[in-house]
């Protein structure tokens, strides 16, 4: 088990000082691909929790009919509307062309949030795969959730051994994925199931539950920050937002972005971005329940991001 | 007649208790089927009034403009696109096939609203008719208003002797129920009235009126509690979306969510719940009135719900 007080103290030197002198999205540039014709709100939920976290720019690639409600949710967004469902023409040769479109904004961001929203349509399901798979070839970080996860459950070479990946699952996605990885559903504690998922996966995995359990395949760490008795949908999507800022924020630390000691290890920045999301998801539903009680929605806790993550990790 | 002080401590025994350690869907999952070319804003009504009151997760499955504006009142919501209007190449196939899908839906409902803003489109009708059938067929609970009661009234057996069913007729549409089974437009009592038109239909009715007068065909229970003296439209629909939560809430008191003496019986659900959504509706009304007056609209209502459920129901 790490820690917790010594990874806080970890995640306060990856947060960026707030300085004049930096450019627009030297603090940040995050990706969410999701948004579908029957989910909006998630990819939404994402993008905007990276936003109000503190990101420069924060971008949606969706499905066309999605794009109109995510943009209509919020102008400080970028809502691309490249991805198609159920088209009647449909092609590989298409597919490739979209996938290539998508691949053209990679430049433009520092990590790759995939699965809010996506639905499970086969064509939709193979753009993921596709931007997945190119998004590795450039070295992007990649955090996979919800329906990118189903993708994963049945295709698990796509993210393997992709130390740069962080994978979300909720406990009903987490028993399958063990399933896929031939883990007996036995008595072993959540913290070893989850230890050796990661390790067999080789990537970083948050079990999101009444404890969220991270790993990275060598080490444990518990994240028991209370939060709210309310389990609404979309609280996930938040989470995988608020990841995304972590990462890229540890890309600005790696670029030396500010002067710093060079502390962090480039690998230790998929754990301390998980571990960083999950209190700040908690805390901001434990503030909203407060204000809320059981009428509390998912869009309550947006506000609260800010103060909690200043509340949490100012230096 | 019923006595309301009992009723209300029998409420008072199915409503979850607030607990860190369920999952997102145990409070409760809602579907509502409605939203048309001409009406949006009563789905999303219906929706709302079932997560605010405290359901993690609310569904909305219309026709795809108003998907398109529906989804924009609240990222919060699911809303499926699923069903159409006037189609020009329309087909009893695939009409079969839009049903299909809905009922792939099923197994992630606990109660289903059928009717604001369905509209009278024929095929609209067709859908919402086809889906109740498939819905009976699962065991679902249905709560049925609007443009589904018209579609009852020309067809009673759609839902007749279905236990689980409650419709919520406002004084026209219960004068043309009535009129359907023959109960003659005299000076009989509007209780003695409700009493023998769900006897007739074996369902739970709820007359909505000056007081509300609800019967499940063997007793009767009046709801008195003061409203406002504003009838802005919409304020039935915020009635179907309360009376749904508390039927989930049911599933989960029956499932033994939390341990509990099991003294509340499954035949008293449909009648416990109509109780609790006609005096929460009622008792928002009021507080809203009194902040806006006869500027007072149905959207006012929203965020009363969760306090004034606290104030009625907290245990």
């Amino acid at each position: 088990m790490t820690s917790q007080a010594v990874v806080v103290d970890k995640i306060k030197k990856i947060v960026p000082p707030l300085s004049h002198d930096y450019h627009k999205g030297q603090a940040g540039r995050v990706g969410v691909v999701g948004g579908s014709e029957d989910y909006t709100g998630a990819a939404y939920f994402s993008a905007i929790a990276a936003l109000k976290s503190g990101v420069d720019m924060a971008h949606v690639i969706c499905e066309p009919g999605a794009a109109t409600v995510i943009k209509g949710y919020s102008p400080d967004l970028m809502v691309h509307p490249y991805l198609r469902i159920n088209e009647n023409n449909r092609s590989a040769a298409k597919s490739e062309r979209i996938i290539d479109t998508v691949a053209e904004l990679f430049p433009r961001i520092h990590v790759l949030v995939v699965g809010p929203g996506l639905s499970r349509d086969a064509l939709m399901l193979e753009y993921a795969k596709g931007i997945i798979l190119r998004a590795k070839k450039e070295n992007l970080p990649i955090i996979i959730d919800a329906d990118g996860l189903f993708l994963v459950q049945n295709d698990p070479g796509i993210i393997q051994n992709y130390q740069k990946a962080v994978l979300t699952p909720n406990v009903n996605e987490f028993r399958r994925l063990c399933n896929t990885m031939g883990i007996p559903n036995d008595n072993t504690s959540l913290e070893e199931k989850t230890l050796r998922l990661s390790k067999l996966f080789g990537v970083t995995i948050i079990q999101k539950g009444k404890n969220d359990i991270i790993s990275n395949g060598e080490s444990v760490i518990v994240c028991d920050t209370t939060g709210s008795p309310r389990r609404c949908g979309g609280q996930g999507d938040i989470l995988t937002g608020l990841i995304a800022t972590f990462i890229a924020w540890g890309r600005a630390y790696e670029n030396k972005l500010w002067n710093h000691d060079n502390s962090i290890q480039s690998s230790e920045l998929p754990v301390l971005a998980s571990y960083a999301g999950c209190t700040i998801v908690r805390e901001c539903s434990r503030v909203a329940f407060e204000e809320f009680g059981r009428s509390m929605q998912t869009s309550d806790l947006i506000p609260k991001i800010g103060p909690v993550l200043d509340k949490l990790y100012s230096r």
